[in-house]
């Protein structure tokens, strides 16, 4: 699903992503809580109605960019403490500060609080970090089966254990001893790299209970998604689409393609002749150079549409696969192509 | 009309131009000039296809800018040597070349190549100037008569002469000699205030040919706009409501906002209630406000959506106001606005 951070997915309207068929957006907790703030959005009448977006809409919990943006954390069992990266103002998130935030913020799917550890990190450590996100998820169930107005929305459990299968294993029971609507595996792609994300996801994907909605979380590259989705994963959530957009960097049923290269210069072919964006429709490879290179704002608009119009048009074109039986000859394809 | 100064208006697509009534855009021959190139341009099958716009386009000469923006500048009667404001290169442009230029282009709407006097200038500069002015529009002329592809397009002439009444006469006379489809007062909104601004405006709009084209160059404060409509003319440009609206000065029916204001923060009503605009029908003034801060793009697309929405539909009331003998009272309302 499409990363829409400050309330919107970077760069695109409601409108185009409506157009292009996007089913679910991700919107950042942290940052929303920090900016406007989520008493700000609930007094506008909810994230939905704020941005005006209609269709589904996935909260994170804030947990993943309390690691990754803000300063001076100090975690206990209780939740952590950390400074602002906007302003670098004081606050405390906990498991059911967390849950109070999606619900104001109306959330269809609350994301469980849960404690990422770097890579690489210690067995110890992240023994200790699993024991916490499992008592985490323990409260978060509690606290939003708490809240009435959150009764029709869902709540996914987020398993951890860096690249231990044992804890790995752990979290995945604790986490099941709860329940939950769906279930994620994060803190992969956390620098672990490549081989050892995919073991992850080997191990995990078949462990998950199969009747409900298998999350891989931060994972965007699409020969990644194509290896998690044979190990049974069906969710996933990337800034890759959007941030490699406004840096020029396309994806097309021929491969990646950096749209500021010369050979463009008087390109008058669509990026991609095979897509049916309003980009390729409409404005030649030389436009697109240009733009880029006059650093227009045009330039990420028009990027980030082909690149999201290009991911929802391979999971589109993959469930179909799934559907007609032909998962393996739509991998060994995509498998083919430079990305 | 909006100016679209890198084969884009700042922030908008063309979809969302004519959806919004535009009917004609301002391009800089300067900047396409030295980038990508007018080669590039035309190769690419001219600026229409090349921006996916069907609609007319007018070019400036490049004189303005080269003033403005390029470095080093050697003026002679042959033309005007300058360095780019990109990467210092040297650059020669004469009234032939700025008519060859906006052929390439493929301009509706050609200007001619003209000298702009700094503000202040001496009475003897700026009869130097408007010789030149003069001289070239002669030379634009007989160049955009040879080139047969430009032979559907129009060429209009660009009156020069400061603050002086006794040059600007004396530089339309010159003009008028020459001929062309429609006449431009150039050289003004250049740091000569409002009150000179306003008596050049009265002098010339009455002495320009009633039955062409009358364009003041440059203005957009809707107060001057309506001052210089009384005067005679019917034609301007301004970067107004595009620049305001990325730096969040939004215009309504009502004043001039700053969508940064406190006040606005749990806001929930439009921009403007008496606007359509896609903006003002989707979005209230509390995420726009945050769009602003959170610096998204988000908020430029809306912000100028908004800017261009409401001095579009400024124009066409004032046409309305126009055909029906209102304009007094058109005026009267509008100057009863804090803008």
């Amino acid at each position: 699903m499409p990363v829409g951070t400050n309330a919107t997915v970077k760069a695109l309207s409601p409108r185009e992503l409506n157009e292009m068929g996007a089913e679910i957006i991700l919107s950042n907790t942290y940052h929303l809580y920090l900016r406007p703030g989520h008493g700000t959005v609930k007094a506008l009448g909810g994230l939905h109605k704020f941005m005006d977006w209609n269709r589904p809409v996935l909260t994170d919990s804030g947990g993943f960019q309390v690691y990754s943006l803000a300063r001076l954390r100090k975690v206990s069992d209780e939740g952590v403490e950390f400074q602002s990266h906007i302003d670098g103002s004081t606050h405390f998130l906990t498991p059911e500060k967390a849950v109070e935030i999606q619900a104001a913020l109306g959330s269809d799917i609350f994301m469980c609080f849960d404690l990422c550890p770097p890579y690489p990190a210690s067995h110890e450590d992240v023994t200790r970090a699993v024991q916490r996100t499992t008592l985490w998820a323990g409260r978060c169930r509690e606290e939003k089966d708490a809240i009435a107005s959150a009764s029709q929305s869902a709540l996914f459990g987020i398993n951890q254990g860096g690249v231990y299968p044992d804890l790995r294993r752990k979290s995945l029971d604790g986490l099941l001893a709860i329940g939950f609507d769906g279930y994620a595996v994060g803190g992969v792609s956390v620098g672990e790299g490549k081989e050892e994300m995919h073991q992850i996801a080997d191990l995990m994907g078949p462990l998950l209970p199969e009747d409900k909605p298998r999350y891989l979380m931060g994972i965007g590259d699409l020969k990644d998604v194509l290896h998690a989705v044979e190990a049974g994963f069906d969710m996933f959530d990337c800034v890759m689409p959007t941030r490699n957009a406004r840096n020029g960097t396309l994806f097309t049923s021929r491969g990646r393609i950096s749209i500021k290269r010369a050979e463009f210069k008087e390109d008058s072919g669509p990026l991609d002749p095979d897509c049916a964006c309003y980009a390729c429709r409409n404005f030649s490879r030389g436009y697109l150079r240009h733009l880029f290179l006059a650093r227009e704002i045009l330039s990420m608009r028009l990027n980030t549409i082909h690149n999201i119009h290009f991911y929802l048009q391979f999971f589109r074109n993959l469930r179909t696969a799934i559907l007609e039986g032909k998962f393996g000859e739509f991998k060994k394809k995509w498998q083919e192509i430079e990305f």
